[in-house]
C-alpha cells in the first residue's frame, strides 16, 4: 500500500516497545532478595500482569469505575506478594515498587528504530497504561515520542474503538491517517474496527516459554514487520 | 528554595517557549503575496492572537462548549481576513494556514534550554493550546517533551485551577511536585491558586512594540530567571 495517507503512527508499549517480563523478573528478583523470598521471577512477573487484562475488562464493562493502570497493578500486586509469602512490606515501598512497570527497558531496537520512524511520521504511544507510568518509562527507556497518548484520555481500554478513536482525534488525524503499531493481533482487531491502519511487529521473545507470541498478520493488516527497523524500511524512512 | 521537592516543570508554551509573534507575522506576510493583500503582518498577528482569550474565557464561564484553540483561532480567522480585505480563499488553503500556529519557531534557547531541565526534571507542555497543535510544534521546533500536556485534557482552559491539577494527576504527582514556568504573571498566579509552583521566565520580546511583558516577578514566586539557561542554573541543571 501506499504510505502517503499515513501522518502518524501510534503504538502498543507493553510488549512491542518495551520488554517488561524480563524488567519486571529482574526487579522483583532484587525485591525479593530483599525480603528473603525466592520464587520463580519470570513467573511472577506473569502472575502480576495476569491482573491486568481483567482489571481493563472490568472497567471497559463498567463494572468498575475508571481506574488507572498503576492501580490495576497494585491491587494485583496485593494479593499475589501474599500468594508468593511475602511479608508485610511498608506502603512507601509498596507504592516504589508498584513502579516497577514504569521502569521498563526498551527492545533493541526500540529507541533507534522509533527515531527513523520519527524522521517521517508523528509518533505517539497508545498505551493502556497511564499517562504518569507512560511519561517516565519514556524518559527511562529514552524513547522519542512526539505525544505520550494513553486510553487513559479516552476513558476506555483498548480494544475499546473509542481509545483508538480519541487518540486520532487529539493528533487532528482521521482515524485512516493513522496506523497502529503493535505486536498483538487482537490490538491491531481493534485498531481495525475503530478505522485505523494496522502493522504487526512481532516480538518473539515476549513471553518466554509461557505463552504464544503472534507471528503471523491477519490477512487484512496493512504492514507485517520484524522490528521497528523493519517496518521503518517498509515505510520509506532513511 | 530547595529544588528537591519538584519533580516536574510544566511549560506554557505561545510566548514562554515559542515566539508566537514573529512566526505568524512571517507566515501571514506570505499568505498576503500569494493574495495580492499589504498590511503591517505584526499587526495582523496581534489581531489573529486577540481572539484567542475571549474565546478561551467563554468556555471557562460555560458560554461555549468545548471548543480547542485550533477552532478558535479558525473562528478570529476568518473575522479578521474579512477586515484586511482577502478575498475568498479556499477551504483546504485556510484550514493550511489556520495551522500557522503549529509552525512556530522556538526562542534561541528553548531547545537547548529545555534539554538542560530535561536532564535533572520531567519536563511538559501545559498549555491551553490543543494536543495536535502542540504535537505538530513540538516536531517543527524540536522541542524534548517529556510528555505533551494541554487544557485541553482538563476540558478547562488556564487559568482555571482544574488545568493545572489534572496536569500534576495526570503525571502521578502532587499539586505541589509540579512548577509552572511561564512569562506571564496571570499564568502563574493560576498555577500558585492551584497549589504548583511558579517561575516566571521573562520574554521581553514577545509583543514587540504592541503590549508590556511581564518582567518581575510577584512576591510569592519560587523562581525568576531571564531565560532557560539561567533558569536550569539556578535549579542546579547541569
Amino acid at each position: 500500500m501506499s504510505t502517503s495517507s499515513i501522518k502518524a503512527l501510534v503504538f502498543d508499549v507493553f510488549g512491542t516497545v518495551v520488554d517488561w517480563r524480563t524488567s519486571i523478573s529482574t526487579q522483583a528478583a532484587e525485591f525479593g532478595v530483599r525480603h528473603g523470598v525466592s520464587a520463580d521471577w519470570d513467573k511472577f512477573a506473569d502472575d502480576w500482569r495476569a491482573g491486568y487484562g481483567a482489571g481493563m475488562a472490568k472497567v471497559n464493562a463498567g463494572e468498575d469505575e475508571w481506574k488507572i493502570v498503576d492501580q490495576i497493578h497494585r491491587e494485583r500486586l496485593d494479593v499475589i506478594l501474599r500468594e508468593y509469602g511475602f511479608p508485610t512490606i511498608d506502603e512507601d515501598e509498596l507504592v516504589e515498587f508498584n513502579k516497577a512497570w514504569h521502569r521498563l527497558s526498551g527492545w533493541p531496537d526500540s529507541t533507534t528504530g522509533l527515531a527513523r520512524l520519527k524522521s517521517k511520521f508523528l509518533i505517539a504511544s497508545l498505551s493502556n497504561g497511564n499517562v504518569a507510568l507512560l511519561t517516565n518509562m519514556t524518559k527511562y527507556a529514552n524513547l522519542p515520542w512526539d505525544a505520550v497518548l494513553s486510553a487513559e484520555l479516552a476513558g476506555k481500554y483498548k480494544p475499546h474503538p473509542r481509545a483508538y478513536q480519541r487518540t486520532a482525534e487529539l493528533l487532528g488525524l482521521e482515524p485512516g491517517e493513522v496506523m497502529m503499531v503493535a505486536a498483538h493481533n487482537n490490538d491491531l482487531r481493534g485498531a481495525i474496527n475503530a478505522g485505523l491502519k494496522a502493522a504487526l511487529v512481532t516480538r518473539p521473545e515476549e513471553f518466554g516459554d509461557s505463552k504464544a507470541p503472534d507471528l503471523e498478520p491477519e490477512p487484512d493488516f496493512d504492514y507485517f514487520a520484524k522490528d521497528f527497523h523493519d517496518l521503518a524500511d517498509q515505510l520509506g524512512c532513511e
